[in-house]
């Protein structure tokens, strides 16, 4: 009775989404309904597109509007190099570095027993076939220092182990900008076992 | 290139609502397109038919799908007493104490010059010709204690100043659960002059 129906369901699904409590979604539905028909049609159209659009790739397993995806077509990555994340976003924040020039695997998350994720539950059997073709030389297990990351890592390790491959991971250390003062003790003692020669 | 084409796409839409930025816009996007196709369906057409459906309230200007909207209409509420207030938002807090039982008339803003909005673009002469009945024994001038709702009051009681009625406006004091000590002196000062017998 507080909202006008429309206005209430509006809230009401704006709610679901992550980080959006009661505050933020009357906040959000008032602003749109104040925005001209034809921002609010994109918008809807958005939604619709992308779930209807993006699947994932057959190859890699990452999110995308065809298939293969584009990182999978691209003829300027190098086929030898694969680096396995555990979702989409960890590829897209690697992508940014502009530093990585090979392929990918996404996993679809991390083993994760609380959460009910089994390695059945993730894109590993994906993975062991797409170094079927001994094109690969090297894997960037490139998971989250977290305990469910190094859990999977492990798992990944045992399996990718018997093939010979060189197998990698990302540097753990300090982040760029930070203080020694400041740093964790784990992360000190991961900077000082992981220290390079200059 | 980051992000496959209708990724992109809802990530620019999402980033265009206000407190999102970037990184909330891509979580936002990876959630919702995570989520089954009814989810998507149902947030689009609750989009769509908030745009749709919600309007104006032809007496009250308040936002409704009906005209005259479920309080205008609302047999149990006093037609003797008007609340004024800013924005629908405003409504829905009042209405949440559940303290108000009278009727409520939406300005569609407050006065503000540099943001172009002049006492033209509110919705006063609408208020004025819903006291042409003489209903209306009270008006609560219920705008937020800022400058621009400050000068809205004072520019709305100089209108309504002739026609006798009693014009009252909400209190000014302390807010419950505070400490004295925390309180700005202005906030202060008005709690002391507007203190009341006990």
């Amino acid at each position: 009775m507080l909202y006008t129906k429309p206005l209430a369901n509006l809230i009401g699904e704006l709610q679901k989404l992550p980080g959006i409590g009661p505050k933020s979604a009357q906040r959000l539905a008032f602003f749109l309904i104040r925005q001209p028909k034809s921002e609010i049609q994109s918008l809807a159209d958005a939604l619709l597109e992308a779930k209807e659009r993006i699947n994932a790739c057959s190859h890699c397993c990452n999110l995308s509007a065809e298939d293969p995806c584009e990182l999978c077509r691209h003829p300027g990555r190098q086929d030898d190099i694969l680096c396995v994340v555990a979702e989409p976003k960890d590829l897209i924040a690697l992508e940014r570095t502009t530093e990585f020039k090979g392929r990918y695997h996404v996993l679809g998350g991390v083993i994760s027993p609380l959460d009910g994720i089994g390695p059945e539950q993730l894109k590993v059997a994906e993975l062991l076939k797409r170094l079927d073709n001994h094109a690969v030389q090297e894997v960037i297990l490139a998971l989250n220092p977290t305990i469910e990351g190094e859990a999977t890592t492990l798992y990944i390790l045992r399996l990718l182990k018997p093939l010979g491959l060189r197998i990698t991971r990302l540097a753990l250390g300090l982040p760029m900008g930070t203080e020694l003062e400041y740093a964790d003790e784990l992360t000190l003692a991961r900077a000082l076992t992981g220290r390079r020669e200059l």
